[in-house]
């Protein structure tokens, strides 16, 4: 289904960026947490613009105003609706995009698809901001996952060709989670910050933009959660994962690397460790065999290609005038959306993983 | 789902490799297609092990009973049950794996989520063998996308380290995709097949294996299919396809790669060509932009791991006994699936496409 | 799903009646409609409170505010949101109603689902109220039906023992429909309002309730809509009929009274008029057969129990002094709400038909 | 989705009455149960043509082979599949209806949704024999359900105009319920059989049929199951009944009835008994409120039409020749499937409330 998702946490977002507001309802979400407002907002604020000069100068609050579904601080179990109004918008900036098509974004695949009446500015229903109700949604996730001991926990994994560190696909903390999530640049080795802001300023100046991967873990899901075929965990995740506006790549644990090497070299090899727990010598496999969660950290990595949104001038066609055509994209746009991606990505890792578990009968 | 899979085309699939039957509910195909059941035994074959010295000698016919849904040679628009009975199973090869945990297989996850109840003989439900009953579906499917001039089409991109030349992302005809699915190892550059099977025959002597990877590209897609977010082409792909064991990445048009280059690098220009058609000069995308199509060729590509099957010997655990131990699996395995496996990828690409665009009301 | 219904046409509802806002998410609606506003209020004014004399004193403006999905006066496409803004509850009314179980309420079975953290003030999210935003949603699937033709009527059949006349099963005109919408007791007999309004007001005086049926049709819809078994038009009707409050009973064509007579009776004889249709002489299946829609109108009633609220002393119990005890409800309770159900009925049903409709590739 | 219900147990059937075979897929079964085959044949001989003189002469064994899912007699957690081959089928008793539509059938409707490509003969997957696959994943849902201490049983309520009596709706026992299972006419008021067979038989001797109603009871389910609005027990409920073919109405607790009366007539008091439980002193809710179990047995009634298919000559149409005809149906035909109907509907009720459970958390 388009604009829902799941099968017992249903998330269901609707909003242009351009439009009175933006929002999601998520439906299925357990009764009696309590909800920390403040932890929720930390949360959005890490996805919003304007945090610092390697985003958009744009500058949105992000707000969310609860309509339904918490009562007296904690959830009803009900279905919870989280409005986010649009207040810093400036549809001017983008009327003359109404027929002219920015190359590599869904201008063109979505008019057709809505026969054109849908609204075109600033992206509109596609715009990187939808990501925005859909980190409020995970913010309340990972709040109960918590509670249940399991962490989601997401770095930079690479901007353009520098790299970071990294996870240790055995065993992360929540401690290394918070101090990541709490970094401009979000990273495990802080030495190479400096490299990927560098590596962003130079797309920023050349009125270009640059890609980048993030790794992302969940720790602590118990084993014998998902299902075989069609509902497998890698399934799953990587239904929402690729529902992020921009990712164009999802692998699991070795991922794309473990198609280059031999069984013996990729198996991860079993054994009963001091407290009688079944563990693997490493995770190859990403904490999922047969689509099912097998006790080790659940790691995977994701693939986002660079804002297409870029001031450079492109060839690409007009619509009404049926010609071709040079693009200089202006407004306020991103070099790099990677950093601002971390958080989304950990939200779509939370909701799916709630979800799953609720599916499996937690409570 | 676990077991269900589709929107207006559920495919449904049960079956463990070592009961009485395998075989696949296929609801909501369109009536009236008349089945050349020919193409579909060829389908089944490419899939079929004992074909040749680079598979498992283990020789199953894979012969389908359709016992519903195809009336006087033609769908009938009601239910199609494919059914494959099991007949060259060899129960006994299994018996030492009740308790011992083959690595980097679904036994121990498996037996977590089901209790210890589920049919462990052959990796019962989560064998490679109810891939035998997608392949049916989607020859099914690919018939019905010929009919719409949809061809899909699939080969090994790599095996080992061991690589073919990559499909021209822009165009390629049905003509290249049958002279593939022709050969005994399905590749575009026939000057690599013999490395290629080198590298399977030193895995296969060595009691090893080895991964792959497999391109896959579906033509002819007319643009608009698809949707934003959590129903994007992407993202439905991706589901089907991370639901074939040893999945472990996908990624669509450049993939993992267009994440390490700038925007203008990575931005496909439009253009209309001579007979006002909208094209992009690259198709760095795969053909989806925003989640849905822009009527370009759709291109994706999966990692399969290596077997995990394999007759070294490796640590594990025994479940019964609780100790660590050494297991060497015997048995009839594929020291390489990959080649087995583009039929597989062929026809969940089929299936997810048929489902999309009767999704969008094709008839 | 228990708040998000159908399947190409996706009705996500949510809010309580005491929080800030109740609302809807409409994923699925076609782009392109041109969206008269001034019907859409009519329509929510039809099941409004406060209208006349035989329903509540309590007034609610039920203004809704379209959060996105619709742009420059006509759908996106995407997904719109409409708002409810909670501007006339009294929570106080209800806040000996914590622990004190209102019988035949959702009260006790509601509590032990939420473990009790759900909203308890005003129904919370049980409340009449959030059938609202279903006529919003109803509204706006009534325009598009209207467009292909489609009409959608409804009247009381009864109330109490009061009996409407019956439609024509075989046919009735939008401008029927349009004049009965128009009155303050919905019938198509005029001469028995006085003695329903008789009912009501009995019922009002003596602080007790009174139920009745409602009768609904739907003309025009094109033979072949639908599926056998589980997705039958009666199948996705009754469950949507099913889950507004207070309905206790569906039926089709002639329910539960074909159930008395003969086949020969029930049958509905076949013909070809003048024009060349193919038509029936009576319509005791109500225009559905095998689950799928025959081309006559599709027709059937609804019973809706006696509003559980009223002032009469009612044994019931504490669920916090663990002791039985005597409830007055209290508040402003309709004595009859069959009257405002009539548009909630019709916009189930217009919400259900536009989504068989469209699963059948309208566009 | 037409041919798979429902969210954890997902129950998907095929098949074709003069086809191969039908049958069922049962994904999301709970591993680990016991299967009585035994129970499993007298329910499905309970549904059988053939038992007595008031069915069809027409002798079906309906064997059913368990391909999948069951291993040493203990369900396995993976799709169940059931299959049932067609063997006693007289397809040339069919011929002359390919063209020539059965009133009050699904001949036409069928054949306008599948364009005149599905298989006519016997109905084809409009057949009643496709409630067999219903009834054996019914008396699974029934054996896992009585584990839990949770029964399912039904009457027939009535057959024309002669009524059996009614259940106790405040509690029945197991014992009535497998009593009323073995007589050949299922009710409670035996004195009334006689009566119910003379019924039956006048209808065959005039080439005629009737209808009936049956009441169906589960006991023992736990409040708060279930959801509001469109997931409500309700709804669910429904939605399965009405794809029983000829099933035209359905209606829970007092029904219809309720509508007739006041407030305080209908309301169901409520009480804390000696042993602590909270009841209700009548149930004319039928256990259900706010579309969730409050405790009290879930009772409802399904109205069911007369076999269309009838000796007498009846006015129809010839879609080939496109012209008025009479038409006299031969065959085998039951005059009256209420009887037979009974384990069908119970076996309805018992696949929901065992997927309502499950999505509970049940295990």
């Amino acid at each position: 289904m388009s604009s829902v998702f799941g099968e017992k946490l249903r998330v269901s977002i609707f909003g242009e960026s351009h439009g009175l507001g933006i929002g999601v309802v998520i439906d299925g979400f357990p009764a009696g947490l309590e909800i920390d407002l403040e932890k929720v907002k930390k949360e959005m604020k890490r996805r919003a613009p304007g945090r610092n000069k390697m985003s958009t100068p744009r500058k949105e609050k992000d707000e969310v105003i609860i309509q339904s579904g918490i009562f007296e601080g904690k959830t009803t179990g009900t279905p919870i609706c989280g409005l986010i109004l649009n207040t810093n918008q400036n549809s001017k900036d983008y009327s003359y995009l109404k027929n002219v098509m920015r190359p590599s974004h869904a201008d063109y695949s979505g008019k057709i698809k809505y026969k054109g009446y849908n609204d075109y500015r600033g992206g509109g229903s596609f715009s990187g901001r939808l990501t925005a109700p859909l980190v409020f949604a995970g913010a309340l996730a990972k709040q109960y996952l918590e509670k249940h001991e399991i962490f989601v926990g997401g770095h930079i994994s690479s901007v353009g060709k520098v790299k970071d560190n990294s996870f240790n696909t055995l065993n992360e903390t929540k401690k290394l989670f918070d101090e990541i999530s709490e970094k401009e640049i979000p990273v495990i080795n802080d030495n190479i910050s400096s490299e990927m802001e560098k590596e962003i300023s130079i797309a920023r100046e050349n009125k270009n933009s640059i890609g980048g991967k993030i790794e992302c873990m969940i720790t602590n899901v118990p084993a014998g959660i998902g299902d075989p075929f069609f509902d497998s965990v890698e399934s799953r995740l990587s239904h929402m994962l690729f529902s992020i506006p921009a990712v164009k790549g999802v692998e699991f644990g070795l991922g794309f690397a473990i198609s280059e090497i031999y069984g013996d070299e990729a198996n991860d090899s079993m054994y009963i460790d001091n407290e009688g727990n079944i563990k693997t010598r490493t995770n190859n496999n990403g904490g999922i065999l047969g689509g099912i969660t097998n006790g080790m950290p659940i790691i995977f990595r994701v693939g986002i290609k660079p804002t297409p949104s870029i001031g450079m001038p492109q060839e690409t066609v007009n619509l009404e005038t049926k010609e071709n055509t040079i693009l200089e994209v202006n407004g306020r746009h991103d070099p790099c959306i990677v950093q601002r991606a971390v958080p989304v990505v950990e939200s779509a890792a939370a909701i799916v993983i709630l979800d799953l578990l609720l599916s499996s009968g937690l409570k």
